[in-house]
């Protein structure tokens, strides 16, 4: 029996259009069963305009409200019978065994926190992302924004949950895993990073070490930890060299006709690039530690990104991720015998 | 009378060839007198091999020991007679109006603390990258390693540095100033942020409110001030990305004939992106709140790196930054009312 996914059609920047191509494809090429969740009516009358839908696996849930990118937290708690919050409360009464939506980031977050609670063991559920290397491989970072101002035992966690996503999404045996600090060696980075680093060379992971900004993109490290506030500012930072990166490509290969049929000639070239650094392809950012399947993918999100996420949601539920996660971290408590400061 | 910049002639990883061209470059170009520091006879007979030099304000201070990118804390203050403690010395003497290395950052900080000290009024000096916008226009990113575990008033005082350092050598007339958080509301960031932003509404700045790490590259913002560790993540995960962009292109551009003629007529348009990208044009990174003139280039500086910083140096000290610092910071304390937490 194949998982089934509620899916927030209401959450992309061009929703529901993504949402509902994105779930068609799931359907018809990963065999998911998709719960559309939002107003009914709309959906309904999107969804009669694809023809071959019917045949497919794919069920509309109303939600009357929907959260937008600039809601306020006040907002976000008034809107009772949102498209997130009535597609989390699917996974909490077991009519779905994952969610997704494109979504507003810290919303989606604190409802699932909300909605669904955190596994036992875990303290801070924390939001994982997956980006490309040099190497062609891909590398997780925890947390990228679940989290600010974080204690060591926090960032002892989310090594813990990184580890078991990665090898259970990305099929690493054993993955390496990293503190995002300031410097390589035990005594470099700030107070935190410092006192962190004392718990988790203790853990039964492949620790590596401290490892630095760049590292992210080098591929030598499967894994990297940071809190919330630091990740976010690394994964922010990047996305603005690539707009800086693309930017600035463009402007230089219009400027003259011999460029211009250059670029026409190295398109191809680009387009395989483009997908190469392409998040879309990761199926978005689990929040690792709550009690259920959370995805998270970017508002810009495409149908490919809507499709991998769903694919990559059920991957998660079907992998027993979060069981792993319960069983290692009470395991981890019950046996070493871990300095606390 | 032109300033004179003490340049570590040891400090890049290809010392001292750019050193040495490119001090006699900027004596060449503007007008620079340098002092190259580091072992006399071996800088003397590199020196001979480039007939002008003599005609130029080029003159060598003899260091007998080199602290290389691999010295730890110990090793870097056992070497009394390093290139690195010499230059600072003779801008501490007044022999020099400002120093120069492309040498090992940590080292370079730390000894340029030691020997300078602060400026009146600055309680921790601070670390100052320029990097490129998509408007190309440059940003500033201060603190980028120099301090971490940082106070509201250390970042308080980053503003006040930055928008004077920005003000005088890029031209900016009334900067925009921002913190690197999380979120634009006031209430986003962590407790560091939250506290800063408090501060830094009352400065008599033009303070734009908190941008993200996307926002590093945009150009709607000249200044950008975070503490050293999430400085230093920011600027490092960029690097990493702008590397993983040309190992990217580079690969799916040599991928077929089609794809190398495109590449080979749009030579040009590359060769200018990398222009646009490069950090060299720059200049270095000045150690903002030190008594003296203090800039530390990238260990891979080239002969236009070190030409560069050498000319900014001057500038710096010819527009008198540091007398400016003294006086808004010791003026800011005296007049406005700044609520302390």
């Amino acid at each position: 029996m194949p998982s089934v996914i509620a899916l927030d059609a209401m959450g992309s920047d061009k929703a529901p259009k993504p949402e509902i191509e994105g779930a068609l494809q799931a359907a018809r090429h990963h065999g998911a069963r998709v719960l559309l969740v939002g107003p009914e009516a709309q959906l309904k009358a999107e969804l009669s305009r694809y023809p071959g839908a019917r045949r497919l696996e794919i069920d509309i849930v109303h939600a009357s409200e929907v959260i937008t990118m600039d809601d306020k937290v006040e907002a976000i708690r008034a809107k009772r019978d949102s498209s997130i919050r009535i597609g989390l409360r699917l996974v909490r009464e077991g009519r779905a065994d994952g969610f997704v939506t494109a979504g507003n980031t810290g919303a989606a977050m604190a409802t699932a926190r909300m909605v669904l609670g955190s596994l036992p063991s875990v303290d801070r559920p924390a939001l994982a992302a997956a980006f490309p290397t040099v190497l062609n491989t891909a590398a997780i970072l925890v947390d990228v924004g679940a989290n600010v101002d974080c204690e060591p035992h926090n960032l002892e966690q989310f090594a813990v949950m990184g580890d078991i996503y990665c090898r259970a999404i990305f099929g690493v045996k054993r993955p390496r895993v990293g503190l995002l600090s300031i410097g390589e060696e035990e005594s470099k980075g700030n107070e935190l990073t410092r006192k962190a680093f004392k718990l988790l060379k203790h853990l039964p992971l492949n620790f590596v070490g401290n490892v630095e900004g760049r590292d992210l993109y080098l591929g030598q490290v499967d894994v990297i930890v940071a809190d919330g506030f630091v990740g976010n500012v690394a994964l922010k930072s990047s996305e603005g060299v690539a707009r800086l990166v693309r930017a600035v490509l463009k402007e230089t290969l219009k400027s003259t006709i011999t460029r211009q049929v250059g670029a026409l000639l190295s398109r191809n070239a680009f387009s395989d690039f483009k997908k190469r650094l392409d998040h879309t392809e990761y199926g978005g950012a689990p929040l690792l530690g709550v009690k259920g399947v959370c995805f998270i993918t970017h508002g810009s999100s495409n149908t490919n990104a809507i499709k991998n996420a769903i694919r990559v949601a059920a991957e998660f539920a079907e992998g027993h991720v979060n069981e792993t996660i319960a069983r290692e971290l009470a395991g981890l408590h019950a046996k070493t015998p871990v300095p606390t400061h």
